[in-house]
């Protein structure tokens, strides 16, 4: 009992105490489980962690309903945590609609279905620190700005992931020196899906030609900048506080504001105002009003809408009103 | 002479003229020509933009003197030049010393070159769209945070960088559209380069995974990015004129500040009191003193230095001072 925890054991562990010293969780806690060595392994350190800090852990086990045998597997999930010493193991069965893409879909379930069954408990997800550089990568491809590159945050009130700098391979380490046996997903070798190719192609080709610490590197990457987005939020946030009343602008608030923080009030106002899928091109026009004024006129905007400045104030109506 | 121009060549002429409608050029400019399809697209370009707009355009062509018969591709580049009616064109030999690498070693020796030759004007470089795409990559790999992934900026006086929103491919199309016939650098071939492998293997693949886009995706992000923390720095430089005084900084001005702006401005102030090789854990380390105060030690940095709050403020003294 005294017995030394195997090293990937010991940081899994102290990966979820420094979360809960964040997150500060009261009475329960539930662990998002599929039987893989990710969730199986977090599940096993949540339940010792947990307990010592004299809380209770339910183990949920989301069954998609769309291999044959699911059943069978979340059923074996379940009695995976039975042994593991959980305090409380529920499978929910959950019906995808398929509804822009069965991913998507899956995803949508899932998370629903958790949130319905955590009832206001933290809910603590095994994304590793290879899930969030695959996140970080699957970004980067849409180019939509930083945002879009930030990666999954560790608290995101249900979602708790303490394992974002856990690497993969500990998550494995820990199955075996806990003698768990994980479930192998065969979506996870399914090339028809973006994330198994970035994990198996993509990344191995980027470690070889960068040599190395690639995954480690995204991965911090994504944790600066979603502090550095936080900061600009904050601030956007303050700024729009101090500029609006009755849903228009004071021109003079946000003239000595920064651009990026100035694009950010606007993207809140407008959005506020009824604005429909906003791009940085109707966010950079509407900037020029304050940023280059010289009397122009108003900018169009989806929705019928124009932005137009006058009396020091930006205001924001329908093209005919 | 009227005949309109290939799209193009067109898209390259209008990236010059936005970009000398930002940086004002007085007089003349110069281009820096490598012989290859990007800079000599530029070049021609960059002579119609500055002759309509009474400014005489110098060509630079850096002979690198690294593999046998560059001195010839050099002349090759000169004359061609000549043919685009560069008002002056001048080949300017280095010598490569190969500290730090040969790609590295190369290119401090053509920067300073084509800085001595320019002489105060602005030096135009061929920098294209593909070339950030594969900037952001190499800086990924790095993880050095988001300034490493934040790509090279289109203005840096004095170089500036014209062609950051135009696709490679069309570099190429204008060099067909105009009768030059570009010199293909053995180096861009060459799988010991990383960036070579980058664009051959790496992005291929992405676009390929990621369903295309991605070259464009990554300047577009690189961009956001950028302002992103030229508003996070600028922020960072008041609020560090408004704390500090003799090499001290006022607890009070930094406390409210978001974590990202404060960890600046303990960045800025360290540096200045000579602080080498600061990390990230440091400035968390240091950070900790205004975030979690409570009464403790002083903080560690590299160079005997250490960190301390007292009385109101942070100081940064010699370990035995």
């Amino acid at each position: 009992m005294t017995e030394k925890p195997h090293p990937a054991v010991a940081d899994i562990r102290r990966a979820v105490r420094d979360l809960f010293d964040e997150a500060q969780p009261e009475g329960r806690v539930a662990v998002a489980v599929s039987g893989g060595a990710d969730s199986l392994a977090l599940a096993a350190a949540a339940t010792y962690v947990s307990h010592k800090a004299g809380l209770t852990v339910t183990g949920l086990i989301v069954d998609h309903r769309l291999q044959t045998g699911s059943a069978d597997t979340a059923a074996r999930a379940a009695e995976q945590l039975a042994t593991l010493g959980l305090d409380d193991v529920r499978v929910l069965p959950v019906t995808v609609d398929g509804k822009g893409g069965l991913e998507a879909a899956a995803r949508r379930a899932r998370y629903a279905a958790l949130r319905a069954a955590a009832d206001g408990a933290w809910v603590l997800l095994g994304h590793t620190r290879d899930d969030q550089a695959e996140t970080v990568l699957l970004g980067l491809g849409r180019g939509s700005g930083p945002r879009s590159i930030a990666g999954m945050r560790p608290l995101d009130r249900p979602w708790a992931r303490p394992l974002l700098t856990i690497p993969r391979t500990a998550t494995q380490a820990a199955c075996q020196a806990l003698g768990i046996t994980p479930w192998q997903d065969p979506h996870n070798a399914d090339p028809r899906f973006t994330r198994v190719r970035l994990r198996h192609e993509v990344l191995p080709l980027l470690e070889d030609v960068l040599q190395g610490g690639v995954t480690a590197a995204l991965a911090r990457t994504a944790a600066q900048l979603r502090d550095d987005l936080a900061a600009l939020d904050d601030l956007a946030a303050d700024a729009h506080a101090r500029a609006s009343t009755d849903d228009e602008l004071e021109v003079a608030e946000l003239t000595p504001l920064p651009p990026a923080v100035r694009r950010r009030v606007l993207r809140t106002w407008l959005t506020r105002v009824g604005t429909p899928e906003l791009t940085d091109a109707h966010l950079r026009a509407t900037d020029a009003l304050l940023s280059d004024w010289h009397g122009q006129r108003g900018i169009a905007l989806p929705g019928g809408l124009v932005a137009r400045r006058a009396h020091g104030r930006l205001t924001c109506t329908r093209l005919n009103s």
